[in-house]
Formats: C-alpha cells, structure tokens, sequence
C-alpha cells in the first residue's frame, strides 16, 4: 500500500494515531497548531511545508512570492487558533544549480512576510535537494493564553467565514492555463490572492476574544476543511451555498476559463480565511468589530448533530472533487 | 551566480547577513540554536532538514533509522548551547508512491528518539514532493537559562571534544562501498554510528555548567566545526592531531577501504559530538563529571590569537577536503 492510496486525509490521521493523544490542556496533532505548556505559560508550534511543482512554480511569480507564501500560510495555522507568531526557522532545500537571486529572494520574501506580522526569522538550516522545497516552523502565543481548537463547535452555533472565497483557486487556475506572471490584467486580483496570501492574525485573534468556539483556516478549501472542524468537533452543519462570499477575483477567470464561480468559492483552498463557529447571538457584534479593521464576517450556516451537509449534499460527496495533495492529478 | 559557488559556508553567511543581526540577549542565525526572548523566560529554536539521496538513502538503513536520525540531530543543535529539547513538530515531502511502511517506520523512529531525549512531538505537516525529505523543528530551554554560544572561546582556554570521531564517516564510507545494512560484520559499529547518531544532551547541559565558554556539535567534521567555532570566537587555535580520539569503529573499516584512521576522524562528519572550549583549570573536574555518565572528555589544543591550525596545517587548507552538502561531489 503506498500513500496516494490512503489520501492526505488517511494518512494524516494514521500519523495522528501513531502520535498518540496529547496530554490533558495540550493540542498535538489534529488542530491548526500544536499548544504545548512552557514555564509560566504556553506556546503554540507549528510548521508548513512548500514544495516546488507541487506548492508553487518559480516561473508562475518570484521567489519573493514563494518566501512570503511559506510564512504566510504558516503565521494562518496560528492566526486560526487565536494565537500570534513570533519566531520563525526555516529550512531550505534546493538543487546546486539554485540562481542564488532565487535565495535571496526567497528570503526578501519570507523577512517581508516576517515584518507583516511582526515576527523574527531567527534561522534555519540548508540541504542541497534535487527540487526546491521551503520548511517554515514557527512559535506563538495566544493574547489571552485560550487557544481556539477545532474541535469546540456545539449544535446551534452560527458558522461563519472572514473575508471572501474561491480568488486563490481563481488565481491557480489562471496561472495554470498560461495567464503568466504578468500583472495579469483581468486575473491581477486573484493572481494576487494565490501568490502573495494574507494571513488573518488580528481577525483571529478578535474572533478568539469574541466569543469563537471553534476555528480553523481555510487551506484546503471550505468542504475539506469545514470536514475537519466537523469531525473535530463531533457535530455537522447545514451551510447555505448562496451565502457564501465569492472573492469578486473569481468572476473575470471564471468567464474566460469557463469555471463555476460558487463551485470555486466551495472547491478551492488556500484562501486563508478562517472558518469559525460562535453563538449565534455573538455574531453582530463580532461583525461589526471585523469590520472596523475592513474585514467583512459572513454567517454561512449552522452547526447542526445531523450529518455535515452543504446546499443538502454531504461533505463526503463535495470532498471527492476537492484538493488532496498526494492524490495523483 | 548558482548556489554551488558559493558554496553551503558561502551562503549561509549570505542568509544571516540579509536575515541581520539578531538584537540584545538574543541568538539569530550563525550558531546552533537560536535563542528567543518569552515572557518570564526564553526559549531555543532550531531546525534540520535530511533529504533523501544526499542525507540519508532508505537502501542502507531502514526508515526507522532516518526518522530516529532526523530527531537526534536536531536534538543535538540544542545540545551544544547547553539545552534540552521540549516539543517538536516535523514536515514531511514525500512521493504518492511511498509505501505506507516507510510512513510508518519514519514516524516510529521518530517517536523512539523523542522518547530517549523525553520531548513530545507534537504535530507537524505533509506535502507531496518527487523526493522524500524530513524537516524536524524542535523548541528547547537551558537548564539555568543561559546557553553556550559559539563566539566564548578565548585565547588560553583549552579545546575539548567528548566522545570520539570518525565513526559515522567510516560507516558512510561502508556504505556507499557496499557493506549494506546487514549486521556489517565489522563495520558494525560505524554503521550504527552513521545511521543511528547519539545527541549529547546530558553532556551538554553538565558541560554548560562545568563552565564550558563557547561549544558546537560536530556535525560536518572537526576541521568545518572547528572554523565555524573560531570564526565565531574571533580566535585561533592549535590542535594536536595526535590527540584527537580516534572512533575504535573507524579502524576495521580504514583497514578494508584504504582510509587513513586519523583523517577520518579529522574531516568526517555527523559524529555529534560536542566541541567546546574552557578554562585549563576546569578541564579536570569536567572530564571526572563527564566519565561518570560514561562519556569521555578530550583535550585536544589551545585556543590562541593566531590563525586556527590543526597540526600546523591552516584550517582553509583542510576545509577544502571536507565534506560540504552543496559542493558538488
């Protein structure tokens, strides 16, 4: 058995059980970040992977993309426990005959990433490989020491969404059909939202402050993530395809490469947005605090005990259509 | 300009020059960990990553051995600032026509080194890739908070090392000629030695508060370390060649393959042991500490004003024979 058999989803939970439970008030692995206890406090671990053909292409942006998307999408894994990053390592992979611009601007990259949220890149290691791949760990800390896990959702709670969905998939999609790196005309935005990604730390951290029961970002797009803050939490959800917020970048690509744009707001990962639950009657208030920092808050369904379902259609039946990465494409 | 040029010396001093220097109190770039500033506390940061085909190939050990492997030296990053490790979490880039096994034989290695240095690995990520590799980041503390740089060495102190040298070399000497994984016969014991290394944590934290003023693990040879240690100092050093602990596993390997015993204890890497520099009138105490947990301590030179010599040859002559990962070979 090899592991495109078992699917991302398998193995990550087979690694899981091997791993074992976390000790009482610890989170291993199964949530966005690991929380671990430290002398007088606790911290927050965790780490992401890029791979080059598979993450990302250097002929799709630069490497400065590339740097700020590694730091980017692991400063979300913290941002979707409430918590802020801190401090970063980095291990680098790549092939001898690596430009050395392209280091540099990996790293101009990952240190402009690194000012964005105010953390410090205090080192790394390197490997010579035979294709680039970039490791970025990193440590945080919550505000108030509460992390935000997946699993705290409850029947009844509101389920909502920050900001807006399906652009990095829209920007994907353009670049894989030769839109080029160019400022991309039509495809400018949602070229953007694939490789220059923002994480949602100040939401997150409001949303953890506001009354967020559970949360988690939004990486392999909502069916496949909205999955595991289900499963985690032991509950389904009834969501409403027609609330959903569709990035306004997906609509030129759709209408030139002939995509469904609410499919591709359901479909498509790396947004980085943060899905969450909270009670219902917290929602306004959290929204209007959201939308102070320009950040809209979106209300997409309900936590229900019944089956997790999406416009009456269950999560199952959405995920064979979605982004595995060990899946062969 | 590609990064081979430069080579692997050349560009992490390029990387640390753009990541910058690290502010007050604080260790960034250029040293084994680096040290961070937490509330009430500070805390260690490091990261390894080994890929396959260059650091490890899964036909001369089992994948047990490369998870158990990628812990400990990651582990022993901590160990030379005088440290324990904590937590760690791990990204893992691998092929979709991985065997599951491997999965789970890189996982329990992994966990069976966690365990022998009492950390928790707590969570990690996945990616698909068209070679495997492995990217351990690990959180550490001192013992009594303060941890052994590599820039205290001073002119009078005396060089020490534990343990002895040259047995991971001549196991990946045994190897790429064809030992194999079997028992080995004699090779046994540099096979083990390559493939299954030994952080020197205990020894660490006892050295750090023995009195030990700069220290660095071997893990790319003396004569590398040796420099970085130096270069970090800005001191010189004279070391005696013939006092240099010969590993007893380097010998039925030298006689087979026509390798000069001393040389490969001088150039090899990945033995992990520590290289420290302390007080003359300190040596004695330290090594009575050390033998007690069965490990030895040797002295091996002098650390002076001049240039850093090893048996009167400059160090720069002798770094061109060693082992560099992007050098091509």
């Amino acid at each position: 058995v090899n592991v495109s058999a078992l699917g991302e989803h398998g193995l990550l939970d087979r690694i899981a059980r091997r791993i074992g439970p976390a000790p009482a008030l610890e989170v291993w692995a199964g949530d966005d970040a690991a929380v671990v206890p430290w002398p007088h406090d606790r911290l927050l671990l965790t780490t992401d992977v890029l791979v080059e053909g598979l993450d990302f292409r250097l002929d799709w942006g630069s490497a400065r993309d590339v740097g700020w998307k590694a730091v980017a999408v692991t400063v979300s894994d913290l941002a979707a426990m409430g918590a802020r990053p801190r401090h970063a390592v980095a291990s680098l992979s790549l092939p001898a005959e690596t430009p050395v611009d392209v280091v540099d601007g990996l790293l101009d990259g990952m240190l402009a990433a690194a000012s964005r949220w105010r953390l410090s890149l205090v080192g790394g290691d390197l490997s010579g490989a035979s294709e680039l791949s970039l490791a970025v760990a990193m440590v945080g800390a919550g505000d108030d020491g509460r992390p935000v896990l997946r699993s705290g959702a409850r029947p009844g709670d509101s389920l909502c969404v920050t900001g807006s969905l399906g652009g990095a998939r829209a920007g994907l999609v353009a670049l894989q059909r030769g839109e080029g790196t160019a400022e991309g005309g039509e495809a400018g935005p949602a070229l953007a939202r694939q490789l220059r990604p923002q994480a949602r730390v100040d939401e997150g951290v409001l949303l953890a402050g506001a009354g967020a029961r559970a949360m988690i970002d939004l990486s392999d797009g909502l069916v496949v993530d909205l999955g595991r803050l289900m499963d985690a939490s032991g509950t389904g959800c009834d969501v409403d395809p027609g609330a959903v917020p569709v990035d306004r970048a997906v609509e030129p690509v759709a209408r030139r490469w002939g995509l469904d744009p609410l499919e591709t707001a359901l479909i498509g990962g790396e947004d980085y947005e943060l899905l969450l639950t909270m009670e219902e009657s917290l929602v306004a208030a959290a929204r209007s605090s959201l939308e102070a920092m320009g950040t809209p808050l979106t209300r997409i369904g309900l936590v229900t005990e019944g089956a997790a379902r999406v416009g009456g259609r269950e999560l199952a039946s959405w995920r064979e259509e979605s982004w595995e990465h060990l899946r062969p494409r």
